[in-house]
């Protein structure tokens, strides 16, 4: 069995199917170009067919990225197949990755289709796919509730008919680690040339178990784990890359196995997926976790101090934690802000779009002593040169005082006119989103509202994050300023943006 | 075997020695409430050794719960365990739980002892504990990576010398399932007299494994699991709480055994305890997180929509999610305050402390059209009555404009006295951070600073954690209003409160 476990990514599409993580594909890009950073073995980049936005993302990956594998996912039909076949064309290495449901409650309730029919379908699917690359992954949907005779069928015609890994998902987080390992382990045994394919898992967190199943398969001869940076996924989750990642990697004396990974890649793709998303990683999330590396107790620290192997187990310098880089100042230069750019994987499109970054950066510099990775990494989400942006704020005055309404005046630029508008409200923050919806008049819904400080210190920039939610569309918006109100009402209006770009979509369920 | 797994909740203890999560005696009470509520069998209220403060936060804990048993640790010594004992006595059922390091790496590094004094010494270790309760629980910390004869030899000899519960801790987070599996089962094998006493596991998530490896331990017969609310603890914290019941409830077929768990309670004890610690709960968490329970894909919904069970193995009701309940309005009267508060498991002192309350839920009323659950909570957290409050803000006035230095004047109370301060800074909460130290020069470093809103809406009250550190103390300060700029200085406020109440204590490590 090979000692080699393939890392396949899947932030930018089942991550992405998390309610309110949606990326636009500049986003995407940064995200691509750190796990390809990271040594990631496979990235899935989208669902190409879902809408013409994720099929020029996939594509978008597909000519950037040159380490890794890009994979677009397609159910099993024509039309998604040569969507992705076609996605993924310029890529150096691409994947297409095709699915259908085989549990008997998926194939009878949802896709009305006989057993019969669903082995042929799949059969066909690899066939299409064949026409594009010979790097094809099939996935048997809910093949956690699936019966075992079934799946050793429609595996070995897949395998026959060219498939090259075989993805085991538990979509519905449903199974615990013993069990999870048995369904492997049998299915490796009894699939007739299940040594020519890579057998691969794909686990929810619905129980707390994606991590512990992913890895129980890992010992039963998985040597693919497809994961999510964070963890990121629907509902609770896929299991994190960066726990499987860690585990194996502490644990070779147990899996028998590793990856290729540079694990100092882990915390600043975290941070990364986090600061694009908006979803914030809880402090005690292991590896990624703020306090994941803190100790705390006195008798431990003791005990620390006195043998570091006595409590640590990984070092935070291997997960990539160092402490914050004073990278700029008011002082630093263009060529130095380029560079420092370029080495944090941000994609410069234009010397005007590098011209008016350092115009921001400057002003940054003037309010805030000391720039750090983080600040640039925001000032550059927050990039106000996208073109579709239909709402901006272009100046802003706030006032409260105890016993006093609080009092936003805006001046907003909409789809190129200025308007002038003001507003009182229960707070600042209040004030300024009502003064916005006065002009804007979206009728969405606040679904969330969250700030967090992007570097320590009291001049930190602040960061929020804004969830409207309007006919069944939710998304986030996202601002950043040294003065919170201000990175509020920017946060509130890319959100609006985001509802005005009107993009429509379904996402694929595996 | 039992069929009953005992849930034994150590966010009191382990939980609050994550970094920045210490909580005060009243903030304990009301979760240690909220687990009473929930039905948990164990509350493990503190470390009452550790520190005076500990020490009363343990007896009240005691005084004040009924239906569960209340727990305090201690090390193997002396004094440690008669603080305890004294702690525990006005208990309705109380246990001491006493550990002590097995590891070689620990007995030699750290304890300096050889095997032989161990043992003795965790035998008198029983001994004085029987003087107080026939209720004992032994630890051997670091059990994860001891020899199993010597963990075989100890465990024999606490057993006989009178110990109830025997706990085997994966201190460092080390294990992985199969092999902590085969611990305990050899453990319950091996040891005389195993069938007299509850095995128990306490897991570590360093490895994203904290759940797993307790569930792998129950499959092979433990019948306690040491857990907490949010997966709180040190570094990357212990097995969630809500995992572990999840886990063994739905697939009841597997673990043979169930909790006495009131599941409904699980959101409402998730949501106080990251309340009252400024701990995020990230929105991908299994159970408790806000997207757990919620469908994004189109495939999928259609799935749900045509067969519920096609992808829900859990219901969003049991666990405790609703709908925020409005409550409360400017119209309702001080009765009904008074009895929702009850409702909610806040402790009402004095006539004098409702009608403060009642006064600040009229002025909030003012400003806030509805008033849900969590808003009453958030007022009663920021509860400015409390009596070591040295700091307090007066009056406010912030001003900030495109193009100007934002402002802040702020009237405070400084040990009784009446400060006025105007200070600008790079954004209003920064000037308001800043004026206050103008006045109370503290020296302290600010670590975090994070913003929730508490219900939405654009109306939603901000809650605003600030963490401060200074000479090795972490504090956590919160604070809540309308206004997000108010509730900062509050939060500010608040921390530098509790720096100044001086608390000293030890955390010991299991």
């Amino acid at each position: 069995m090979s000692d080699q476990l393939i890392i396949f990514d899947t932030t930018l599409r089942d991550g992405e199917q998390s309610p309110g993580a949606s990326m636009t594909r500049d986003e995407k890009l940064r995200i691509a170009r750190q796990l390809e950073r990271m040594k990631v073995n496979v990235i899935e980049a989208g669902f190409a067919a879902a809408s013409n936005g994720d099929f020029e993302a996939v594509r978008a990956v597909a000519e950037a990225i040159k380490d890794s594998t890009i994979c677009s996912l397609a159910r099993a039909n024509e039309n998604d197949i040569r969507r992705a076949g076609e996605a993924i064309r310029p890529a150096a290495s691409g994947r297409i990755h095709t699915f259908i449901a085989t549990s008997p409650i998926h194939m009878e309730k949802k896709l009305r289709m006989s057993p019969d029919q669903v082995v042929e379908q799949a059969v066909r699917a690899i066939g299409w796919a064949r026409e594009y690359t010979g790097d094809i992954e099939f996935s048997a949907e809910d093949a956690g509730r699936s019966e075992i005779d079934f799946l050793c069928r429609i595996f070995e015609a897949v395998i026959k008919a060219g498939a090259t890994t075989i993805n085991v998902p538990d979509t519905v987080g449903y199974n615990v680690p013993e069990q999870f390992a048995a369904t492997i382990r049998t299915l490796i045994e009894r699939v007739p040339n299940s040594d020519k394919v890579v057998w691969s898992v794909h686990c929810h967190n619905d129980l707390g178990l994606a991590v512990a199943n992913s890895l129980a398969a890992v010992r039963a001869g998985a040597r693919q784990v497809e994961c999510t940076v964070n963890g990121l996924g629907e509902r609770a989750g896929n299991a994190s890359l960066e726990e499987i990642v860690m585990a194996v990697r502490t644990r070779k004396d147990i899996f028998l196995c590793d990856t290729r990974i540079d694990t100092t890649q882990i915390v600043p793709a975290s941070k990364l997926v986090s600061s694009i998303t908006g979803f914030p990683v809880q402090p005690n999330k292991a590896i990624v976790g703020a306090n994941a590396f803190a100790h705390e107790s006195g008798i431990h620290q003791d005990g620390v101090l006195k043998h570091r192997e006595t409590y640590e187990i990984m070092r935070a310098e291997d997960v990539g934690w160092t402490t914050n880089k004073l990278v700029m100042g008011k002082h630093s230069g263009r060529n130095a802000f380029r560079s420092r750019l370029v080495e944090l994987g941000v994609e410069i499109k234009s010397e005007e779009q590098l011209n008016h970054a350092f115009a921001r950066f400057k002003e940054l510099a003037d309010k805030k002593h000391e720039i750090f990775d983080e600040d640039l990494q925001a000032l550059m989400s927050d990039d106000s040169s996208e073109p579709q942006e239909h709402f901006r704020l272009v100046a802003s005055s706030f006032h409260s005082e105890t016993g006093e309404t609080p009092c936003a005046r805006l001046t907003l630029s909409v789809g190129g006119k200025e308007a002038k508008v003001e507003s009182g409200g229960s707070g600042p923050v209040d004030a300024a989103f009502k003064a916005i919806e006065a002009v804007a008049d979206s009728g969405a819904e606040l679904l969330l509202y969250s700030v967090n400080a992007i570097t320590t210190g009291t001049d930190a920039q602040g960061e929020v994050t804004v969830r409207l939610s309007k006919e069944d569309r939710v998304v986030n918006g996202q601002g950043a300023d040294t003065d919170i109100i201000v990175a509020s009402a920017k946060a509130y209006l890319n959100a609006l943006n985001k509802l005005h770009s009107k993009l429509e979509r379904v996402n694929p369920q595996v």
